[in-house]
């Protein structure tokens, strides 16, 4: 039995309204100039500019980027790193989705560091320490699924390549959350559905994942009953603030389990964002009901217990792929521009992906190649 | 919907062996004067030596001090700050069980702030604020039950009254737990046993009391899945590391989950203790059957829930006595010597104490009368 290490999160203010908590957050350290980073998406609704205003009514000099967009690229990040300096930033509130606090968790690591941002890669030797002054940043979601705002990792691909590439730091753990359902009402419902299986599959494959974590075990099964009972209730009734924040709970609860580790599933999505350019979360719903039959071989009893959780009966493949039909996500590869052409280089970058050495169950080129063949 | 706030514990470094992390872990922040603090009973242990012995070996000067006992009281914790700067230490290595644990962290808190130990008491009007430097601290738990190493709160006794005082602030976490399984295996049955239930209820409290935390329900859960099935094991082969590591875990996840709240098992066994200075696991395992008895009329389904985690059917107050009887421990009050006598002034403590009102039936002096008669 070896000694290993447990982290956990940090603090979330949840609830409608929570957002307002920032001004006076970024006041109370004596920090007066946030540069608020968003995406595209984010930027032009009217919360945002809310955000931005209520910052200056309380005092403040709040500057803005909002030029994340995609599967966010290293570029993106240094549009952001001179952004902050231009406006003398000295703190940062990120809102957006999984590719905003991603960028701007390292926006925030990049201010004081030197060199390029992939020396920052997890376990690249020869990489630069995270040894210097990260400034104060608010992690504020506004998509229920990544749950970068409690992770200590940022996913940035490169520009040219499209390989995504992990940075990470304990340092990247943004010291506050603020959790408010309010800004979750507006997605469009394929967001809120794609992004819905996304946080669904960091508890599922957090609680398949090997080792022994039974915190985080306990916190991926409860994600899945939140998401059982209220992803489907978010697409048909869009305002309801208790399931959207019930929602973004599992989101984080999610993303919180996943230290643990992840698994097949995530290795297949991360090939077909590079290959495809798939969006995240669609490439996490298609492909894990297949990735659950395969981990079935090895993992019945947990399968089982999720499938409890789901408050479900039978196969929990099964189970997803009607959650999938009911909120309105594909079940098909072909139906999201995936072709045989695309094979070979799917399984080349899943091969090599970081995420599979977790699964449960050993996963071979011909064990992907076999996957992707089932989820066209 | 208001806006709450959940918070998370610290780095813990579990395993056969963690202890061994302490000094490397001293020595990497600058500090090189750690004072070891440990309660009588831990101190003649060879371990203890040894730890001590492993910090000096390391090229540290480790002072130590073992003066913590029972329940403990304000002028312990004022003897550790005099033998803290006697020894001009620099950090603090607290090893034992709840109390040394709790001394300990007060003793952090006291060794740089003015005024008395219970200005800092929680809520207390024209209180103290914990705004001054904290050693770094080191948290290495010896019993699996109390789970102090990653609580935010200490409680500390008046010397004269016998009343437990909370000391509650984010900071008295320890920046560093080392959970070391092979500190355990020499606890006596009766310690293993009265601790080991302590952190079930620590476990159930938190499941069944009031507020959405959902994090905080999936840790319990688990937690409680882990006592089931590892604390006979402990009692019955001591030696178990397996299930010695996972009573530890249970601990450290019970005292994690009940950042929810506990409920009115804990306001029963506050009161055995200040009353008749009962050991506060011993107190808490007798309680609890009729106090879940008690919480039927409202939580039936959290109570199916926890019965289902431990792999138990029927009723959950029934599991609980089969347990108690199995590990060796009494089912009645009368056993541990309270009388009738004491039962005016336990429901006047009881009534008065913090932890009921986040129980989901409301409990009043009527009811916490006829809870200890039926201990009795």
């Amino acid at each position: 039995m070896a000694i290993v290490q447990y982290n956990y999160p940090t603090i979330i203010k949840f609830g409608p309204g929570a957002v307002a908590l920032a001004a006076d957050a970024i006041k109370s350290r004596g920090l007066s100039r946030p540069l608020v980073l968003t995406d595209t998406g984010v930027a032009p609704l009217p919360f945002f500019q809310k955000i931005v205003d209520s910052l200056n009514a309380a005092g403040l000099m709040a500057g803005a980027f909002s030029s994340v967009y995609g599967n966010p690229v290293k570029s993106q990040v240094s549009a952001g790193v001179k952004v902050y300096h231009d406006h003398h930033a000295d703190s940062l509130v990120i809102v957006g989705g999984g590719a905003a606090l991603d960028v701007g968790k390292v926006v925030a690591l990049m201010v004081h560091h030197p060199g390029d941002l992939f020396d920052y890669e997890d376990d690249k030797p020869g990489g630069l320490p995270v040894d210097r002054e990260i400034p104060f940043m608010i992690a504020v979601p506004t998509t229920a699924g990544t749950g970068s705002e409690v992770g200590r990792s940022s996913v940035i691909s490169d520009d040219v390549t499209h390989i995504k590439r992990i940075i990470f730091s304990p340092r990247l753990l943004p010291p506050l959350v603020l959790s408010d359902p309010e800004l979750t009402v507006g997605l469009p419902a394929s967001v809120t559905a794609s992004t819905g299986v996304d946080a669904l599959s960091h508890n599922v494959e957090a609680y398949l994942s090997k080792g022994f974590h039974p915190l985080a075990d306990g916190i991926a099964l409860q994600g899945i009953k939140l998401v059982a009972q209220n992803l489907e209730t978010c697409i048909k009734e869009p305002g309801n603030l208790d399931a959207r924040g019930k929602m973004l709970m599992a989101s984080s609860m999610g993303a919180t389990a996943f230290q643990k580790g992840l698994g097949v599933t995530h290795s297949c999505a991360h090939a077909l964002s590079a290959v495809c350019d798939l969006h995240h979360g669609l490439a996490i719903s298609i492909m894990m009901p297949a990735c659950m039959r395969f981990n079935a071989a090895v993992a019945g009893d947990r399968l089982a217990d999720m499938t409890h959780a789901a408050g479900a009966t039978g196969d929990f493949a099964a189970w997803l792929e009607e959650l999938q039909t009911r909120v309105g996500l594909p079940l098909k590869l072909s139906a999201a521009g995936v072709t045989p052409e695309h094979l070979d280089k799917l399984v080349e970058i899943a091969v090599n992906d970081v995420c599979h050495p977790c699964n449960p169950r050993p996963v071979s080129a011909a064990d992907f190649r076999a996957l992707f063949e089932a989820a066209l």
